[in-house]
């Protein structure tokens, strides 16, 4: 396979750990990720506290590509990931004047003010991500990119990057088919197919609902002739078994 | 604070990685978690590849109380969380008689068979969880505890754990008091809670919504008592700051 640009993904935020609140920024940007050519290899979900934050910065800038994190970059006092950063890089954290000025363009009474302002604090050497909601904006230090846990806030941050900002390798693209068989039925024949095709990843995901039960398969790879070809293989295979093969899934 | 019980979700499944699946698994473990007295302190979601798998685990073994996987325990070529957890405890994968027997109740094929009694070999020394849903069951070895992904059956088998499993402190409870302020307006004041409180966890939740924007504040500890002293504290500053508080939140 080509070099494959892996990405890290750091979840920051005890309300997540909690089960308060459902994360959805882990899908949403491992698809945009992967337009952009890198592959969400491992995310994690840690707690507001600096001593965690700092080690996984550390460990995970050290062994992946590039660490995307999300949370922990507003207003109040459990808000500690730019300091967290700039701990985990060594260096100062500073106001930066563009993202002090986007902040201050909306009024405020001080005490306000001097609490948004924590927003405009970001480690020394770092470059902005730009925010098109209109608010503070996150952060690049280095491979780590800072980002805002609120989900629209952190989509309008991920749209803003590009090729400039990460060299990413090919797309992985995927094909999908589905038949109403168990997983169990497949599982042998499956085998083989991912033997003859080490470069391409062959998940099977079985489901269980009220029309019925079946199983999904996709096939996930850079090659998208090699896709195509797949999914006839896996057509056949279902034919053979007495299933009806559905392009796309079920 | 009471000694914490820490507990590790391994979310193992390139689905949820890939962007195709969202996860809801974590959430619903945490809150059944937090009921038996174990607080949720890190969740990894990492890929189907052995060496990752087992790295994961026996880090992760060493470093919680508990620790829970969700995925890989089909009956298909990518599933190999049973294979991983054997390696990483230096034991065996056997196959479990009454796990066997479950899985036979169901006839199928002679091949289809054979892929579906995959799912009863177990890493010799681990005892089973129940799986209500009349499907094979997951196993615990030691402090880990490994579960079906689909989320209905990985609930099915939450369901089963129970205090002679799993042996937690006091659970975490919480209060929510919400109003239409920024967060920024809040966040001087809330710091000052914090502080008085350290065994507490005062979290504020930014929202904005289309009928305006607002902010969340929940208070996380285990002393009910405290929590509603504290829900009153911030009820008068939400007052002060000109808010209408609304209990539960908004």
């Amino acid at each position: 396979m080509a070099e494959t640009v892996t990405g890290c993904m750091l979840i920051i935020g005890n309300e997540i750990l909690s089960g308060r609140t459902q994360d959805t920024n882990l899908k949403h940007l491992a698809i945009e990720l992967n337009e952009l050519g890198v592959r969400m290899t491992e995310a994690r979900v840690i707690p507001d506290i600096e001593e965690v934050i700092v080690a996984a910065v550390n460990e995970c800038r050290a062994k992946f590509d590039y660490v995307f994190t999300t949370g922990g970059i507003g207003p109040t006092h459990d808000d500690i990931t730019a300091d967290c950063i700039a701990a985990a890089f060594g260096v100062r954290l500073i106001m930066d004047p563009t993202a002090e000025a986007i902040i201050r363009r909306r009024e405020a009474p001080p005490d306000v003010m001097e609490a948004r302002l924590r927003m405009a604090r970001v480690p020394e050497g770092s470059t902005l991500i730009d925010n098109g909601t209109g608010g503070p904006p996150g952060f690049q230090m280095e491979n780590v990119f800072v980002m805002a846990g609120v989900p629209m806030v952190m989509q309008a941050m991920v749209a803003s990057l590009d090729a400039k900002r990460i060299r990413g390798g090919k797309p992985v693209r995927s094909r999908t088919i589905g038949a109403h068989l168990g997983e169990g039925q497949i599982a042998a024949l499956l085998r083989g197919v991912q033997d003859n095709h080490p470069d391409v990843d062959v998940g099977s995901y079985p489901f269980y609902r009220d029309t019925g039960y079946g199983t999904n398969l996709v096939v996930r790879g850079t090659d998208e002739a090699e896709l195509d070809a797949i999914v006839e293989e896996l057509r056949s295979i279902i034919v053979d078994l007495g299933g009806n093969p559905t392009d796309g899934g079920l």
